[in-house]
């Protein structure tokens, strides 16, 4: 498979075999991800690498239970870290300048590119991977658990491991439906309808209508799974953890 | 070359062949971008296609005037976007409730994510890329020349082309100090010493300090590069775009 069929047979894995990923594999993916562009090359992130049988079980609740997170080998939670960086700085008589906002989305941008070259690494070597979204939910708790000092944030992780289950690939929005020639185009009633009518044919999803008591599965994302309160409390919950970890 | 080897071999392209990118090409890279993960397959991301020379020529100044800009055949402009999943809702009776700092933080995750998966598939065709990571410094002048409606933030932007230089690798941070085992193991004066010490020593690093009158290496970043009161001001801008663009 080359580089890009594999990008291409990408599907998230939840269930994994009972055997731990070998060691110079894992480096050599870590050693894949560190390679992705960052910023001025300063490579403000961090990588926690979590196989404790009772680590894990104190992330789960942290990740709303996703049973993935015990039944993964490894967790690798991906942070945004200036802290390491301000270090350097400071027995270098340089004097940072980086607990502000900007320098927050400069670093979590750097872990997030590193995260999926990471996933990219893994995937080619057979090993199956999932992204955990809940750790910018339960940043507060993670950082708690991973002992992160200050100037450290948790940006996201995966569960990662060698595959116990080969799913069907999930549905994607036409290429026409995210691509915008020169400027931004903006959307009308019909290009909607017909950018969103496979997702909506999709039987899985027609089932999450019904089993939900729902109209339209639009409805399903915005009443059951990613609801307007939680979002305003999880936003109040990360902000300040931002400004806890030293950034505002 | 494999996946791996592919990710290893990275190095930002700076310098184009006068060549488009045939259409073709385009779209498989951006169909391999969409494959990524993404927050619950929302796909909250819109990415801009920007060929036109006066559209270029408008987002030069938005990237401090770096000449890929100009040079560069395509710019691809990724961005946070819940605008269009947000008509969806409205078309189906939904009310979204993404008018918050989590949804700009899952969107742009999302953009991000995408990004590297575009990056590596690109270069996997032999294409050379470039991030610009000024595009969260001037969000509000690109905003503006790609006619970004409410609900989209750009949050980074590649060249891309044919490449017309092979630079060599740049460094890297060895794997041992980005990567933390069971929890965050922080770091002492002599690790960062231990672990910075190569990034220190190579020449080009070593002229930096000689051309800018700097002490360290360290005192580039903080003085010159990446100062403090730029990071301030920055910070202010990308807020208050995050703000008008309706997530806060």
């Amino acid at each position: 498979m080359n580089t890009i069929e594999g990008l291409i047979n990408h599907r998230s894995i939840r269930k994994y075999q009972d055997r731990p990923i070998e060691r110079d594999i894992l480096e050599e993916i870590i050693l894949a991800g560190s390679r992705a562009s960052n910023t001025g090359n300063m490579q403000v992130y961090s990588i926690i690498n979590t196989t404790d049988k009772l680590l894990k079980e104190q992330l789960l609740p942290a990740h709303f239970n996703q049973r993935m997170v015990i039944n993964a080998p490894n967790i690798l939670t991906f942070c945004a870290d200036f802290n390491r960086f301000k270090r350097w700085c400071i027995l270098n008589n340089a004097e940072p300048g980086y607990d502000n906002f900007l320098s927050f989305i400069t670093a979590a941008t750097d872990a997030l590119l590193v995260s999926q070259n990471v996933a990219v690494a893994a995937e080619s070597k057979g090993l199956g991977i999932c992204y955990l979204g809940t750790t910018i939910y339960n940043a507060d708790k993670i950082i708690e658990i991973l002992k992160l000092p200050k100037g450290v944030v948790p940006i996201t992780a995966l569960t990662i491991g060698w595959p116990e289950e080969s799913p069907l690939m999930s549905d994607r929005l036409p290429v026409k439906a995210i691509l915008h020639e020169e400027v931004y185009q903006d959307y009308d009633e019909n290009s909607i309808k017909e950018f969103y009518n496979e997702k909506e044919q999709i039987e899985e999803n027609l089932n999450y209508i019904k089993e939900n008591n729902k109209m339209t599965l639009a409805q399903v994302f915005t009443d059951v799974r990613y609801k307007k309160k939680d979002n305003e409390y999880f936003s109040e919950k990360l902000f300040s953890v931002i400004k806890s970890q030293g950034f505002i």
